[in-house]
């Protein structure tokens, strides 16, 4: 006869939750706001309440309560939390609360590192760094081992849950086979104009811009707020306070406009979890793919549509008239989806995007499965890009050093950004049987579209699993088929192939 | 035998660090950035961590090491951060945990609600909110009463140890019978123009010049932050960063300048304290008068004199040609010194600045000591300012909603400021024998004064009391009197009286 009750726990899990958003706000601050200097102390604080919120979940006490918790009496809110619970409890139950801490302080110390040789071009400042992030990383997987597992395996696991490297090999073989040999088919076509693009356009008038185009989507900014940051990111520390920041450049219009949406499309998702959820361990997104997926599907399948732009574009060319008074909108669109093999990632094009995160999966490979010396993976980085999208980068701070996630210990999250644009096409393929998305977005009501993904996909936070909302929304298991598909359609179309 | 060491009491005292950091934080981010509807929610948050910070110093483990420690064997630092840590726990070894969770979440609340009221001039709705902060403040009062104290003296001690309300009626006492009639003969003589101050001021140039002016004060800028919120306010996490905000009102250039200068005052102290104190309960400022003694030496010892605007004026007439090309120096400092009984504290000159600071000393005296209905408070609070400035505010906002003070539970610290402005002109007495000060400040050498302040004061933080730190530097016990003789001595010169 078990006797405990789910209400026991909460007193935990509120502590557990309050740790994360404090730490979660320090975040934002540090990327949005601290002075230069003070992250060696604010790192001391940071390892302290990570600790702290480590703590307060794996102890005794609350082992000893779950023990006693029938799971079969619980709702299924509370099922949802319970289950998660369990997951993050054996999976940290063997990390030492010490060795976390030292990990949460090394993080903070190694993003600020990062941050100084990406500015620098010098990856060799940060080398040690990536170094010991690896090795922390290694052991946390081996902690957790069960059996043949293997230790990338593990770390996938904990972004993804389920999706290994035998679904992402198979899943990257695909994209390879007929991804590459489409770029290759369209480096061979006609260049699309897109230098219109890169122009003067004045940051003050960019950010006007931006913030009525986050309202447009449906931003709600009494629930948020926009910043700024060198790497766009979205943060949330409930439904209500939802935080997004992006990157303004003179000579680039683009940039900030496509990671706003993306951003957006995130924030939608965070702002959209119902309030039963909010503050729980299920009131977020219900894993990072299905949030790409919500993101990269607001800033590639709508926000690079013609339909997308029809509303929007009249008052775009009012903002800047001299630099689009002569571009017509069919131009403006067909200059959103040029396709360019280039180094940065998060400018990367809607379809060479996926090779760049290949690029990365192998990478991860093989910090973690071959034991591959960290002052090698420069020059292997630039190795996969000849290989792969046939350019080379002159400098680490367009290779390797571009993109903030290993700094923060993210090791096994970049694939889930491929997986988020597989999720969206499947997404999209189902929409569109249930709404006119093309004429929605041609009369200005992206919001029929937000309520539908609302509807069916936001309010369940991570109280359903990913392939539990793709099944229900869908029909189906998840099928990649659907992201290949939609990649060769638009793009023979986009360059007449 | 004592057996405890003082490194039993580091992991508790780190935590309650820790804690208090993340707090300040989201405290800095609610008045910051935080969006519109998040308040609510963030509330939570805090009310959950502020009752982990007082478990992590209140509860049985620590009191066991402190029964342990020999005080004696302690070294100067660890014995002052013992001696805040023994007040700090007897003042809250008696407040349960719970409600002062319910408190925290109280004061979030009831700020944002205060805001509000502010905003649309509506005292009603924010009357609840007030009288139950007053309830709960007389019930932690009583809960730490000994003997026959009164309970306003108990919440006075909290701000500033030592100065109870027999110290203060002296203090107050004095000011009225000599600053009142000054009033008077000053109301009665010729009116000082300062209608320059109030022409357009575009709000983009006070940022560059208010940044400008932080900078030149020695405000460092690698440890620290300027960003704008409702009311002008500083606060720290670490002297490795330190922030402060000011307020830009188009219509006033003195408004953003003086506050510049006197939450850089803060600001310096801050940053100035050792690197051995920092993080420590003796890493701040030596108390709030302390502080203020600061803060008010820069606004207005300083940042009202001639001497200071010689090296800084050319620029500001620079900045802002069309309006100040016509203004000499001179003209310019006669009209920062200008005396005009007006409503506001924070705007208020340097003359009837304490008395402001009365009539809340005396209004506090009457909510905790004469239990005064909240709703008669707006009406005593016009007729107080009648009787000492010879003025009544005609709303509430310009009146009893003005000051956030009460909205966070702070109920005893006005009288702070009053002290603070003493302290500053004992300290001002002795720093003119030791350095050419008038000099220095023509010679744009300001930072030579900073030093000597550093020197004596900001370094050790709170590891010396107040009084000690005034001793020891000016050789004798506090004495108000050399407030009021600065007072005359310098507004009988203004007034040529």
């Amino acid at each position: 006869m078990k006797t405990g009750s789910f209400n026991e726990l909460l007193p935990y899990l509120d502590r557990y939750m309050a740790l994360g958003t404090a730490m979660s706000i320090m975040d934002w601050d540090a990327n949005t706001a601290a002075p230069e200097e003070a992250s060696e102390y604010t790192a001391k604080v940071l390892g302290i309440l990570s600790q702290e919120r480590f703590c307060t979940l794996i102890n005794p006490s609350v082992k000893e309560i779950m023990g006693r918790i029938d799971e079969e009496s619980l709702s299924d809110k509370e099922k949802a939390i319970f289950k998660k619970l369990k997951k993050e409890y054996e999976k940290s139950e063997t990390i030492p609360a010490d060795e976390m801490r030292e990990f949460g302080e090394l993080c903070s110390r190694a993003n600020r590192v990062w941050q100084k040789a990406k500015q620098e071009n010098d990856f060799s400042i940060y080398a040690p760094y990536l170094k010991k992030l690896i090795a922390y990383k290694k052991k946390f997987a081996t902690y957790a081992k069960k059996g043949e597992e293997k230790l990338y395996d593990i770390l996938l696991d904990e972004y993804e849950e389920t999706f290994g490297m035998k679904e992402l090999d198979r899943f990257f073989g695909k994209l390879k086979a007929e991804i590459i040999p489409l770029l290759k088919r369209i480096s061979e076509a006609e260049e699309i104009d897109d230098s219109f693009f890169y122009q003067d356009y004045e940051i003050e008038k960019q950010k006007e811009w931006n913030h009525f185009l986050a309202e447009y989507m449906g931003f709600d900014f009494k629930r948020g707020v926009i910043a700024e940051s060198e790497h766009p990111f979205t943060t949330s520390w409930h439904n209500h306070d939802v935080r997004i920041t992006t990157h303004y450049y003179k000579n680039n219009l683009t940039s900030a406009i496509l990671s706003t949406i993306h951003e957006g499309g995130h924030a939608l998702y965070e702002q959209g979890v119902d309030d039963s959820l909010t503050q729980t361990m299920v009131g977020e997104g219900a894993s990072c793919a299905m949030h790409e997926s919500q993101s990269r599907f607001y800033e590639n399948s709508l926000g690079r549509s013609e339909e997308f732009w029809v509303p929007l574009y009249p008052k775009l060319v009012e903002t800047f008239p001299k630099q689009l008074m002569d571009v017509p909108l069919e131009k403006f669109v067909c200059a959103l989806n040029k396709v360019k093999a280039d180094f940065i990632r998060t400018e990367a094009d809607e379809l060479t995007y996926c090779l760049h995160i290949m690029v990365r999966y192998e990478m991860e490979k093989l910090m973690i499965e071959e034991d591959t010396p960290v002052e090698e993976l420069p020059e292997l980085w630039k190795q996969k890009y000849k290989e792969y999208l046939g350019i080379v980068p002159e400098n680490d701070t367009q290779g390797i050093l571009q993109d903030v996630h290993w700094s923060m210990g993210d090791i096994g999250y970049f694939p889930s950004y491929a997986l988020g644009n597989a999720f969206a096409a499947q997404i999209y393929n189902t929409m569109k049987k249930d709404l006119p998305v093309e004429e929605l977005l041609r009369q200005g009501k992206i919001s029929v579209i937000t309520e539908y993904l609302r509807e069916h996909i936001h309010q369940y936070g991570a109280s359903k699993e990913p392939r539990q909302l793709l099944k229900d929304l869908t029909g189906e298991e998840f099928n990649p088929d659907y992201y290949i598909q939609y990649l060769k359609e638009k793009f023979e179309k986009v360059y007449h192939l």
